[in-house]
């Protein structure tokens, strides 16, 4: 079958590689028909995810059909078309217990990082009852892709986390891919005022159609003044980081109110600082978390009720023939304007 | 009357000064009975705390007699028996009615710090109904001192903050008088340890006798291998920080286990590092707060039925006259063993 | 001033009487721009509420301008466009610092109850500070008296005692005034199914117009079956009482999902069944509240912020002259189609 | 192997049947070291229990040691000392997985109801992996047969749910053994004031020596009174229902406080009155559950922290051999003084 496979820092390849089989009982195997590129691909191709060696297939996101299940999985089998989480759950170890998926101790995020991964035609699923969703009858598939990893990491990361409710203000510190699913999953909540904070005047405009109250454009090093002018000079309920950087971090610092949270969603590669010589006596919630993907079931049911349309995240679709230039189109997102592309088999 | 007023940076004296007035209807005079000092103090004397200047009476804890109260003062009058909070709350402006006392917009911690505070015969208390609490008959009033700070302030910005929970795993780090509230008070939710952590075995001797299951000298630095090792290498579901330096946060962020929570009571004066690229996908919380006394009725119920008894946090007396004396023997804990020193009109 | 006033069961006329004074120093007395009628007025009227009095001046909804201040009010002034809260607080007392501030010891649903309300010229307002809330820049001042009582009576006791959630599905049992502004409210958190029960057609037209996803005509006895067919047999995760009458809590019951919420917003005059032999392993919550206006802040802002929109609830204007009028339209709603009647000064 | 086989309402008999075989890859045997018996098994033999039909080994307590595995359990092999819960839990269906394992669709409480239990030389338990918990080095035994039901009953149908709180004020009505175990775990929260309320001295003296603060005989209807006294005309936080009659029910009606909590654990047979004509305006909750289990290992821990010591609830012990003496000292626990009977292998 074809996969992508990381081949060591900056290299990466689409090969042909013996289709998976099932090794344990609680294990499914099934066909790709739809995955998706995520920025922590990009961070695995820099070499930053010593987790993920050469000879890898990548891609943890993706809906398929169930080609064939061992002898205990219960909940699906053959034909059966599916929604693949970017988590893998055993169910039974004490952090699945505590619903807390991401450090299942058999699981976790393993797919296209410690196993193989779903840029291919086939995929081996390990704890497939708890790690598959039926697809709903008349749902979208391509919609669909987007909860495999980016609503659920949006939600659960930032939203919930960040104890978002109606009438309170957030802002989203970066309105890529990742902070525009989290604009999307905020809005669940009514919040008063989502404020987008991004570089990029192009995300910005995204931003505004995915239901911004407000966007700041903090080229200038002057956003966190534009917030606290905008709240009263009050700070934000609710920062969202959605970046991943020092710079963001700490204009997440500077922005929240006494009382508010700060729920970082991005994936940093050095320390920050924190400014608890400010911070100590304002009563803050600082929140970190690797998505669960508990929130999947949740999400299916707003989605199937149209509270939640996800469908615009996808700018760009290729087949899987295709995926190298899928990943030049994303790495490049600046100029192709890109969000999520999509892959087809 | 007598009072211990701060002059400037490591400048004080016992003066004489005028006795307070009403100057609002919300306002009481107290005629203090019993005060104490506490660790913020001896940092208002250091000159790190810039709302303090010079002239002000320090103190904001203490029991008294009411001596006299405004026209709106509606809960209290003139010979009541009181309980001073180290917190002034009007109870009516956004941030009181979010039960974030600390931040109240006419109040917050002000007594001893922006208005003249305990340590002295009589005390203005501004916002009375709110800010003093009727002494429970036969309650110890010695004991009762210890309910206007310390613990109120061990038990929401340690205990609870940090989620406590029966059965889970805490440690502390830092065994001064803080540290052994928050010791006191997490024992209220039955956790299954409480590791005390700190450089200097005599306080570690006195956690044990409060109820510590474990205790960690930090002196060799291999304070967070000892706690990995008692904890079967998961690591703690709190970690209190009970000192305020960076140290000590770097520890809590070494013991955290993922899902586990780093509650913060120490006061900072420098910034500290945030391990975000090894936290970012651990699950773990972290809190800030300035104790905002709502769970004073809790702990006045508590203390009422015998659940807790604060009084061995009492080290040393002195009478006010001596209260320079006091200072010092509060200010070099580590040879004089001093806890919390009452001070007596 | 004109005021309408409560005679004893039945009787009620509009009387010529004098302007309130104030009587404490933190009452306010207000200009009636706008009130309204409550459900709970035609209780009175009938006699079910022993604690109102012949002679009493009944209505506790409406906004209006502040007139005088007493000397211990300091967030309003002579001048000032507020809104009413059907709860005066202290926020003081016990049950006010636990933000249940229906049951202050000094307040509580006391207006237009056991002190003069606000179907007049004037009223008097005590607790003025925690009482009322300053109308906002802009806000439209009729939609705004549906924040004195209705609205947050169907989120406070409905919507949030209900935990309603993302992609959960929720049924309210009566879609009259309370009903319906519990459908507006729920919305706030993006549930996938609201489900509108009640015996008129026109009613539950209405709530398919405020959002309802389905409505269930209960004539025939079968509404139970609609639920749980619509339900595939589970039943809903909430369900909201806003009736008051055994058959309507009974109906609750057989709804509501293992694991689920019955939030009763009802008025009830006589004892209910409750079926624990049916019940007491089901894993249920059951919840009783008197509206506390604690969420008046939070729906302000949604207001503001376009999130919620009340002013539909509003069916007939009447001049204060004419309520009797209004007292008319709105007793003989299933005729009139009247929902929410104004009154204007 | 011998088993106590139930035959239809008020008929059992100590049988000789086979020995239970693995029929899923899920399951597990175990050899049943320990049992006891429970007031469900009372309940079933009256014939109220309709999903358990004659022919069933009865019983759903107990510890043992794993006799053989299905190829699917992953975390038991024979040998393995086990702890048996009362409920089985697949972990991966809908139910399961929002922590209510009481509800598995293929689980729940079906051992010794609607298959083989515990009262038996072996038992077949399905779900094993989650079902079956290993046994702490060192633990006692005996006391750890108390951790299959009655204390995680007690602790989540009453204590949590119940909310009980350090300070707070609790009545447990009935002083049996699950209401003795209820009066165990509170103590983890501190609270207050537990008052234990029932008709027998002799448990009431029971209760005393298990950390009750206060005891009220019901015996002369007046426990409503005495409570009410007691806590100052307030009523009390939490009032838990442990026996399962409308009498009871009542009284925790008559004594909740106004925004208090009524924490059903007793299994009803017939409706009961809810005064919602006294409890609309309350801000009370009420709530019910079959015991999820999700609170096994806090109790394990707790247990081996020391925490915990349900050793006193056992009373009486029996061999297999003579169970059926150990079903006549259980159900005549009034002269017998029996709590808990031990029945060892």
């Amino acid at each position: 079958m074809k996969a992508l496979v990381y081949l060591g820092p900056h290299r990466k390849s689409l090969e042909d590689r013996p289709k998976p089989v099932i090794t344990a009982p609680t294990d499914a195997i099934v066909k790709v028909t739809r995955t998706t590129i995520c920025g922590t691909d990009l961070h695995i191709l820099k070499g930053d995810v010593p987790t993920c060696t050469s000879g890898r297939i990548l891609g943890h996101e993706g809906v398929g059909i169930v080609d064939a299940v061992g002898a205990a999985v219960t909940a699906f089998k053959a034909g059966d078309r599916v929604l693949i989480s970017c988590v893998s759950a055993c169910g039974k170890c004490v952090n699945c217990r505590r619903q807390m998926y991401s450090h299942c101790s058999t699981g976790g995020w393993i797919l296209g990082n410690s196993i193989d991964g779903t840029q291919a035609e086939f995929v081996r699923i390990p704890h497939a009852d708890m790690s598959l969703y039926p697809i709903p009858a008349g749902a979208d598939e391509e919609a669909l892709v987007m909860l495999s990893d980016i609503l659920p990491t949006a939600l659960e990361c930032g939203v919930l986390n960040g104890r978002v409710q109606p009438g309170c203000t957030v802002a989203i510190v970066g309105s890529g891919p990742i902070g525009l699913a989290a604009l999307l999953t905020a809005q669940f909540y009514s919040p008063a005022e989502i404020i987008m904070i991004d570089l990029d005047e192009g995300r910005l405009a995204v931003a505004k159609r995915f239901g911004a109250t407000a966007t700041i454009n903090s080229r200038d090093g002057k956003a966190a003044d534009a917030v606290m002018k905008r709240t009263a000079g009050l700070g934000v309920d609710t920062a969202i980081e959605a970046v991943g950087v020092p710079a963001t971090f700490e204009l997440c610092q500077q922005i929240v109110a006494a009382g508010g949270t700060i729920a970082n969603i991005g994936v940093h590669g050095v320390k920050v600082d924190l400014h608890l010589e400010q911070l100590w006596d304002r009563n803050i919630s600082l929140t970190t978390r690797l998505v669960d993907t508990v929130s999947t079931p949740m999400l299916l049911k707003t989605l199937c009720s149209q509270k939640l349309d996800p469908k615009p995240l996808i700018t760009h679709r290729f087949k899987l023939d295709h995926i190298l230039d899928a990943y030049e189109t994303f790495a490049h997102a600046a100029e192709t304007r890109a969000l999520k592309v999509l892959i087809e088999a």
